[in-house]
């Protein structure tokens, strides 16, 4: 395997949960926006935008949906957001109507925008011997969200990243050996459980600090219970608050 | 602004689109193996899996679907993809039913952690001296590319990337400056056509390489033109395609 700068840090990636007490520098802050602006964009669209929670207030009620109790605490929280509002607006002052902005194709582009510049801009956080953690978990329950972030129809929050200086020293968790993810022209579609043994039993070698430093469920038992079984949840409600912002509607 | 190896190929990203004539080395493909398998994923669901495409036929069709003469040309061919059917079939063999797969949120985090990936890849690919474009454009033709690629029910191809050796030197193509994409707490909803003429004029001065050097029309220009408007095209059929894979059903 190739090595360098860069390289080195994203096969060591660990998501970091701890935040020592300070905030980023305004140095930080600028390389933060700086790369988030020059990540990749379907078709030059430009459709997402970031906003920087500073607002204690803010930051506490994003910690209550996400139930998560280092989100908004140390380090900066930011939340990534499909835009496509912006467009809207530049369409409707240039005597353009909507077009084709409510379709889901277009929705589509814009999440993608919007996750590449997460992306881009943890391994920049990275790179700075930062820390970060993505948070799908502001989903939990779509509608307060949108209520409290107060966005204008045709935005939508995907993710939330907490970013700051690491206050722990988390062990990597194995992945799935690329022989399960990754196929050359043709989808391998034989999976079998117990293919999958020697790796469960690697998972089970993992410490998570997320939970007071236990050993976790083998990855088939994990996938196999509650985080993927039917049950109530306001994280049912995604696509009607997709649409209830005026998105995704066909 | 902070600069090390990383940041410093990060604020100067370009797309390239015109590769030599070589593969990717065996050291490489492993680089980009390692470094997707490394990537964040959504509560350790690991949901992304990836096609290393080299079959002449399918390139060649790929480049059909995506109607640019660079795709699966000169460079290597990757395709990747939402996939749930790995979980299911875990789920299957060890006597659960498909439990939450078909709910727009599972398909949601699925897309997530593929993003992610081609994003962490993009950052390998650039600090290797290579480069890469994104290809959005594989959603062209919904059905047909799901037919060309043979995938299982629970599956979706979000994005190609075509990633090779560089041969062409394209300019930096001038970004939003972040005024208008990064807001502290609140969101700016006043966009004025009138405020983002300078940045029109910035973007006039790009020369676009896929269009014989042509300069390009202004940002607003493109937004309010071709690109958004109403049109056939297959395109629209992409939400049918999505659930026609049992995904994002409710």
């Amino acid at each position: 395997m190739i090595r360098n700068q860069t390289i080195n840090k994203q096969v060591k990636h660990r998501t970091i949960r701890a935040f020592k007490d300070r905030n980023l520098t305004d140095e930080e802050l600028e390389t933060i926006k700086q790369v988030a602006a020059h990540t990749s964009t379907s078709m030059f669209t430009q459709q997402c935008s970031i906003l920087h929670i500073t607002s204690e207030e803010k930051r506490s009620t994003i910690r209550q949906i996400t139930n998560q109790s280092y989100v908004g605490a140390n380090g900066d929280l930011f939340i990534f957001i499909a835009d496509l509002y912006r467009n809207q607006q530049i369409r409707h002052q240039m005597g353009k109507d909507d077009g084709r902005l409510h379709k889901t194709d277009v929705f589509m582009q814009a999440v993608q925008d919007t996750v590449l510049s997460v992306q881009n801009v943890v391994n920049a956080v990275e790179s700075m011997d930062l820390g970060a953690v993505i948070l799908g978990s502001i989903n939990n329950d779509p509608f307060k969200l949108l209520q409290e972030l107060n966005l204008p129809l045709m935005t939508y929050p995907i993710l939330g990243l907490q970013v700051g200086v690491p206050d722990q020293e988390p062990q990597m968790k194995p992945r799935l050996p690329s022989e399960f993810t990754f196929f050359e022209n043709t989808y391998e579609r034989k999976v079998k459980v117990k293919n999958l043994h020697d790796y469960d039993r690697i998972v089970r070698t993992y410490y998570d600090l997320r939970e007071a430093n236990r050993r976790i469920d083998s990855f088939t038992n994990q996938i196999a219970s509650a985080k993927l079984d039917l049950r109530e949840t306001k994280r049912d409600q995604l696509l009607k608050a997709i649409r209830s912002q005026s998105l995704c509607l066909e």
